[in-house]
């Protein structure tokens, strides 16, 4: 296999480069070393990029791939010009079509994130990471009705990381709940949750996965034990179906997979699916 | 403003095609609505994302903006050739070239999520994301070691999002730990930390704005008073300039940006910058 450089520059964080340079990336079978050049905002910091990226090339004796999301012509214009590498120019690409099917002149500023922290978008986001830690593990039953997703499942199911996810990426406040054996005592769910069955989304897993993940923190506890991984997913996959709550399984889904399927279901008003 | 749809058309969770859409629509000063058409997949689900499409082509009198990150080729066949919308197709346009300059071919594969559940990258960062919670606002001085970063700061000065996002989208195990008066009392570093001074970055904000942060949650509290902030800023500073510590104001920058600039200060092992 061979094995490449790949450089992700951008004249802000280079989140979007390497997002964009990674999902093509993932369509080969390839070796790559990845270096990132954010914050390429002047035609100093280009000549240096260019630097390193020839540099690279000449040591390794290939072209190294370069991935740029630049909104600075003058920037980007540095790059064309003297890198030696495979140049991947995003914006270029895309933006000068969409001009002319729109009509309209893009501003090439930098700008995805820039005084975002002010906008009201991003306070909402941080208010929802904040929601979902405070409602993480049944922690608290205070305020659930501005709750958007309420999460339930047996501890270690994949809660935690989802509704953090759902905070983070898509500025949703949700809240975790485990089930629990008293909760299959009871046959009920946690009293707290049923006035707001709509908004609730479980989450199952097979019991070996379980039993596996909940070993590493606790082995050879019967908490981890086969017997009652088996017992518990069964009594939850049980309770939901009885309640009408809808769930998927995460045994083989990443959390973005995960998230996703929970968004479809549940269409919060904010997002069209 | 003349106002869109958008619509995001993806055979994973359309992720990539949203970031990647986002990025390229914050160039234009419009309105947007966006759709998100994640797990197309199918010849079957192709059909129906184009009459999607088409529809509110026809509806609004305006092309949709379509994004795609397809690497199905009949599902991408499909749209291409019934779709009206205008098509911004991510994989065609860059993996194409590449398999010519990497002398390989790319499997068409979808693919950037599947079966990642079992992988280490992804166990390591559901790791991260367990430890970054466990060690939020100095709960735990266990195994800190571990840490990659540790994050201080004053209370509210952005700790918490940025610790959780250098977890999940870095799979970094960050810690993070208020500054708080009895600190300044000693004028020194929370004794726990010191051990641990190369991996500390500082977080500090506007006292204006860190009052304005703290007003939301606890209106007309000595808290969030402004000469308390002020006092509590000042002097979390000059700790971090005594005890040699990088650290950065916080006030107008994305948890992104927090985040990158870390990163490149820090420059953990398995990130290359």
């Amino acid at each position: 296999m061979s094995k490449r450089t790949v450089f992700f520059v951008s004249d802000g964080t280079g989140i979007t480069a390497e997002t964009f340079g990674n999902a093509i990336l993932a369509q080969f079978d390839m070796k790559t070393r990845h270096v990132r050049l954010p914050f390429t905002d002047t035609i100093d910091k280009a000549h240096q990029a260019v630097r390193k990226i020839n540099h690279t090339g000449e040591t390794e004796g290939k072209k190294p791939i370069v991935f740029t999301t630049l909104v600075n012509m003058d920037v980007l214009k540095v790059l064309q010009e003297h890198c030696q590498g495979m140049l991947l120019d995003m914006f270029g690409t895309f933006v000068n079509p969409l001009e002319n099917e729109l009509g309209i002149k893009s501003h090439h500023r930098v700008g995805r994130f820039s005084d975002v922290s002010k906008s009201k978008e991003y306070h909402d986001r941080i208010e929802a990471i904040n929601f979902s830690l405070a409602h993480d593990d049944g922690q608290s039953n205070r305020d659930l009705e501005s709750a958007e997703v309420i999460l339930v499942g047996v501890s270690r199911s994949g809660k935690t990381p989802t509704s953090l996810y759902l905070a983070m990426q898509h500025g949703l406040k949700a809240a975790n709940y485990p089930l629990i054996p008293e909760d299959f005592d009871r046959r009920q769910l946690p009293p707290a949750l049923v006035p707001h069955r709509k908004k609730i989304f479980g989450l199952s897993i097979h019991p070996d996965r379980l039993a596996e993940i909940r070993a590493e923190r606790r082995p050879n506890s019967r908490y981890a034990s086969i017997e009652n991984c088996r017992m518990e997913v069964s009594e939850a996959e049980a309770m939901m179906r009885r309640s009408g709550i809808r769930w998927l399984s995460t045994t083989t889904k990443s959390i973005e997979e995960i998230a996703t399927t929970i968004l479809q279901e549940i269409k919060p008003e904010r997002l069209v699916y």
